[in-house]
């Protein structure tokens, strides 16, 4: 055996203990994690130090650095974050649909962990916290591969997470962190112990590990959002919800992309909107139909509407009605977040209805797609691919459901 | 576009069309199968007659020209299968869990289609309407590839789907029907436009696929079945319902293959089943315990505590204790079904909330991990992989959820 197919095998191994440990210890497991990072919070950021004298004479951009900077406050954050995972509800061993059938078998469905689960990421450290944290919540043992860059600060989060769980007699080998480079291609092919992937990062990052993988990947693929502004829009109300979705944080998944506007409202809407954008500093591209109401916009074309900024750039698009809207979005989106701003209640019905995207949204900021607004209290990442999860994935989607029956020596005549 | 590539496309251009189609109306389309079906079903008799013929020149077993065989009494009861996935209620469009957040928004989550459903199966016809059928229903667009043994059945059964979709003026290709060998590979490739692929034959075409799919797979692999019967089971109980699991249709996925009995009733239980099973026609091949109460049994191997035998024959092995017995099921088990046989209320719990296979029962026979027999109406297959499905896939198991949000305006601070 390889040393990832070990690790492999060790994390199943040790998820069993996992799955039936009571919520009271597994959220002590957590209450220890949170007080370890501060216990360890010097040769916490040590550690990260060597990964930032490392990064900066490779000469990493200032941003990559930030994103691997841990700092008191970080850690504070990090710590608090894994406190209210804590605090959450335990979905494990609920049963629903408890059914009686009617030669008297009763039938249910009990929640129970994947198994074992292995996140792949980027460079930021706290996804080693929050990804082991929701994971050991919810009974999966945690197989952990973060970037090369991170490697020290991972290094020592990830002992964190061990050491917690060995203080509640649980066995530590229920979060493994695996630190090679090559090792990814192996942990690919791990299906007989591994149960799930999740990639977090770039599209590339994403694009690698679906192609090359024999276990099922969750998906999170780039956010194109779309608000539509129906012809019955309260005006105030669109312009407030396209400045928020586009400019409250642009560089997120979750923010405005693509405006659609009704052409029965263009006239007093686009230049409206295009005016306040442009003061917030928001670079506008636009069809004809939108340059001709606000010249001063980019034309758009085809890349636009495929595009995923992420920064201050707006492209805005007169349609004809919602459903030339609905149109633009199935050709063009992403299946991530899309709204409408309509006072008409058959249309906010009919959008959401009809556009399969993993958030539809009424009269509301692409912005509120996020496992902490939606309710979820904390999220693992926010699934664009509809088997198994779609939207943002909290604890109840790291579990599933098995059938559970239960009989007085009943047999199949 | 190859032909493959533009099937797809085809299919996922005709999806939106069933997404949004009313029950009545896909209820009618169904009805319109099974009228068509019998309407029919001389020329599809025929179209079955060239796919016999060809079987029987090719040298196909008995049992295969027999699963591949139609007449009018199995039509019949195909066309009643679609009469009843009609009358099931229509999973689309439920919203469950909608709650109102603090800042008022209202957060819901809606059942909707997974998109392009694509089934590749072995030689069994009926799959085409049973898979045809369930997808339509659930308001997915359908891709069969049939093996090219039943190729001129399959089509004639295809066009029927197809035909009853356009009298109720919903596109044609929400069913694509696949008939060339080479198409699978290019099949699976197709993630733009397919959201999943269900392979429903033997093991090898289920690893094939799993292999070299870029589409998430739904699988369904062996079922390694176990009963255990527990020091306070009643013998009785525990012998019918062992020889039901084992005899009553030994040659499918749910039946019994290996039995485990508490030490403590093993001199008494043993050789009593033993006895019962045997005069059945059931081999019996025992670990060294077992066989010194009854040993008119062939040495039962490793080998033999992996088999899915299919047949009638059964492993016995006597374990120390529920624990021993939960941990043979880990290690040989196949995540399928299994079944403690008990009078002890605490054992009971703890069977069924530590094996982790799709289906656990306390008192019941294994034979009832089947769609029908816990309440779903139909089955598309029973998945053993944890991810999306767990055990018996029916019409629900066919959507996902996406989140609905209903704003007034609201904007993230």
């Amino acid at each position: 055996m390889s040393t990832v197919q070990q690790m492999c095998q060790a994390a199943r191994d040790a998820q069993p203990a996992l799955a039936t440990a009571s919520t009271d210890t597994k959220n002590a497991v957590l209450r220890g994690v949170a007080d370890l990072l501060m216990e360890r919070a010097d040769t916490i950021l040590a550690s990260n130090a060597l990964d930032l004298a490392a990064a900066e004479e490779a000469g990493l951009s200032s941003a990559m650095v930030d994103r691997l900077r841990l700092d008191h406050k970080r850690l504070g954050g990090i710590a608090a974050a894994v406190r209210d995972i804590a605090a959450l509800p335990d979905p494990i061993g609920d049963i629903s649909d408890l059914v009686r059938r009617p030669n008297g078998l009763r039938v249910g469905r009990m929640r129970i962990p994947l198994g074992v689960v292995a996140m792949i990421f980027e460079s930021r450290p706290n996804v080693v916290i929050d990804a082991g944290a929701l994971c050991l919540k919810s009974g999966n043992a945690a197989i952990l591969k973060g970037g090369r860059e991170a490697a020290h600060s991972n290094l020592a989060l990830a002992q964190v997470l061990r050491d917690a769980l060995t203080a509640q007699g649980l066995p530590a080998d229920a979060v493994v962190h695996l630190t090679e480079r090559g090792q990814v291609s192996e942990l690919l092919e791990q299906a007989q112990t591994v149960d799930l992937v999740i990639p977090r990062g770039g599209e590339g990052l994403i694009r690698y590990v679906t192609q090359n993988s024999q276990i099922p990947v969750v998906q999170h693929y780039k956010g194109v959002c779309h608000v539509f502004v129906d012809d019955t829009a309260d005006l105030a109300m669109a312009a407030d919800i396209a400045v928020n979705a586009k400019t409250q944080r642009p560089g997120v998944c979750n923010a405005l992309e693509t405006l659609l506007v009704h052409r029965a409202v263009a006239e007093k809407f686009v230049p409206a909107v295009a005016n306040t954008l442009s003061e917030t500093g928001v670079e506008l591209r636009g069809c004809e139909r939108a340059r001709a109401l606000w010249p001063d916009m980019t034309p758009a074309g085809d890349a636009d509407w495929h595009a995923e900024y992420l920064d201050l750039i707006l492209s805005v698009r007169v349609v004809d009605d919602m459903d030339a809207a609905i149109e633009h979005i199935r050709i063009y989106g992403s299946d991530h977040t899309e709204s409408i701003i309509t006072s008409d209640y058959g249309r906010a019905n009919a959008f959401v209805a009809s556009v399969p995207s993993s958030a539809v949204m009424v009269n509301a900021s692409t912005r509120f797609n996020d496992g902490g607004e939606l309710g979820l209290g904390a999220e693992i990442g926010i699934s664009t691919s509809r088997l198994h999860a779609f939207g943002p994935m909290g604890l109840k989607e790291l579990t599933t459901q098995k059938f559970v029956v239960y009989g007085e020596g009943h047999v199949r005549p």
